[in-house]
């Protein structure tokens, strides 16, 4: 079988970011040749740091390679300004619309035997809502006031449902492999709300609904429930062992995540992908930790996983399993965990605890 | 010495508001008479079934007798329709916008030893950000777009971090009394999301940021914190202990104290007031859970700590504090709990306990 060559953008960003893509890097250059996998590396720029040598913080040319030459990406982190500055903003943002990365993808899972095992997917749209930063501000009277635009289309609710659903019915069929889990049977739960936002947050819920309720979700039994966002962080708390699937609007789904992170230990477990047509940018949901940088003791594990999720999306499920199995089989045996974990190993410990269970 | 006479206003709205807030008005009955209150009741409506009576959830005659008569009120919960009704809109938002009820004031605190002791406020915008409602939706041929205004406006940032700062310097009061505290000082911590929204939540965070950081808050050591709302719902479940008053626009705010509410065990605890001037509206933070209606089960203490906290803000300082120590003496004695705590108490046998402390 004549190996596939994927050729992947790694932009470090800034802070932590270069220790832990260049980990992703060796993971999948460490990957064993029987996958018939070959890959090929470009260096790319964007953040805070570029910003400010540049005057960009996404150079045209990141974009361009990207999209010309690369079959996905490792993104690591970026640091922002601690106020507003002029001409500045987020490259991820950025980044996810010009490539169409329609969809935010994060699962959160407990490894370890955990008091409530938590085993779910955080879907979140990924273009629009008021991530479209349409802002302006005007003097009154009264002083400033500044109003920004939440926009909510029935295309890009409707294909966010459509990959949640998706993934729903991919989990399903890993379980049905005999892999134990938590969950019974696919369940997605939108969450919204629609209570306050009647029209976009409206249109969000029916339109997700809609796609969820009908061929070929219907058909697979995929089970559609509800939950307006502040139920939704409360049962995530209370309750997360009940969710599978959880699909959202970009804002919520950005909060969401974060508090699903916060259950399961560290923001240093939880991977997540930027998932378009045919591309897909794996990225930690962690920041770029300019507190801890330069002292190698940066979790490499949520960007491992988020190399595995790229590659998920990128069709080669086999690679991904084969990562997720040695992450996990570091986490479960707990001998190499960094300091967020209560551990004392550093980035390179971790790193070549999981190349050696591959 | 006189006594002075107040006039509220119960508005039970649906489900177990119905049973919730006849507590409430009888826990205010029995309060001692050294205390030098009186109380004067009016029934008034709002909510889902006052909709589907009378075409409108929030009568004009509700608005006019709680401005012109009363000088606070107590609401209950209502119920939402499953999917939009034309007409129908929540009647508490309109309420707060009506009534000018521009801080929403949750206190969030553990009573029984927890494993994380809590005790903190979240102080909640209550007029603008996406619940100012100003929607549309327009076809296009990608389909429906719909779009939601975002209002952050100078003046009210400007006072709810004011009224956030004179919340810290009274609890830090109450602390400097004895009271055993968890903090050392008081600390108020901005909530917003201004790496993607520099200009509204940039004004929320720059303007709040003014505020507290100026007399009288300055000449008090009040500390001024920052956290982006994801970041805050993550750190709000790793380290609770940590925080004092969290100030946040509206939306932020709603989701913050659910996720506040999940960390000391039920919705069922946690109270709210709507301030304004020189009103008040205590509102218990969970719904109306049309599930448990009628069954005498639900929990009346947010209702109860949500009516001390109402006298609070009528400067009715002592009566609340007797209300509170009647509470928590309910609570750490845990013999009188409902089910949602535990425990197999009906409503009625948890009100008579506290009413029994006062
Ligand atoms: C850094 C920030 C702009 C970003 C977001 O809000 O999407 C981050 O929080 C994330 O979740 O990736
Ligand atoms: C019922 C709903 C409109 C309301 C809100 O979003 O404010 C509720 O969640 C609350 O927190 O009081």
């Amino acid at each position: 079988m004549a190996a596939r060559t994927l050729r992947i953008g790694l932009i470090p960003g800034d802070g932590i970011g270069k220790e832990v893509i260049p980990a992703g890097r060796r993971l999948l250059e460490a990957l064993p040749a029987s996958l018939g996998l070959k890959f090929e590396f470009v260096d790319l720029e964007a953040g805070w740091e570029t910003f400010q040598q540049q005057g960009v913080a996404l150079p045209d040319k990141t974009v361009t390679v990207l999209k010309n030459e690369c079959d996905g990406a490792l993104f690591g982190a970026v640091s922002s300004p601690t106020s507003a500055v002029k001409g500045y903003s987020s490259p991820i943002v950025a980044l996810r619309k010009r490539l169409d990365l329609y969809a935010n993808v994060r699962p959160v899972k407990t490894v370890v035997s955990a008091p409530k095992p938590i085993d779910m997917v955080i879907v979140r749209e990924n273009t629009e809502d008021l991530y479209v930063k349409e802002e302006t501000t005007r003097d009154t009277p009264e002083g400033k006031v500044a109003e920004a635009i939440k926009r909510i289309s029935q295309r890009a609710s409707g294909r966010i449902a459509n990959i949640a659903g998706e993934i729903a019915l991919r989990r399903q069929k890993i379980r049905a492999t005999g892999s134990p889990s938590i969950h019974r049977g696919p369940l997605v739960t939108i969450t919204h709300k629609s209570n306050v936002l009647s029209q976009t947050d409206g249109l969000f819920r029916s339109t997700a609904r809609e796609v969820l309720t009908a061929s070929p979700f219907r058909d697979a039994e995929v089970a559609v429930e509800e939950q307006i966002v502040d139920s939704m962080v409360y049962k995530l708390f209370r309750q997360p062992e009940a969710y599978d699937v959880i699909v959202a609007p970009n804002l919520y789904g950005d909060i969401l995540s974060d508090g699903a992170a916060a259950l399961v230990g560290s923001l240093g477990l939880v991977p997540s992908a930027n998932v378009g047509e045919d591309f897909a940018i794996g990225e930690p949901c962690h920041g770029s930790a300019p507190d801890i940088q330069g002292q190698g003791i940066s979790n490499p594990i949520a960007t491992l996983r988020s190399a595995a999720l790229m590659l998920e999306f990128l069709n080669e499920e086999a690679a991904a399993a084969k990562i997720y199995e040695a992450v996990d089989g570091n986490l479960s045996e707990g001998k190499f965990l960094s300091p967020d974990l209560g551990g004392t190993a550093k980035t390179e410990e971790v790193l070549q605890d999981v190349l050696c269970r591959l």
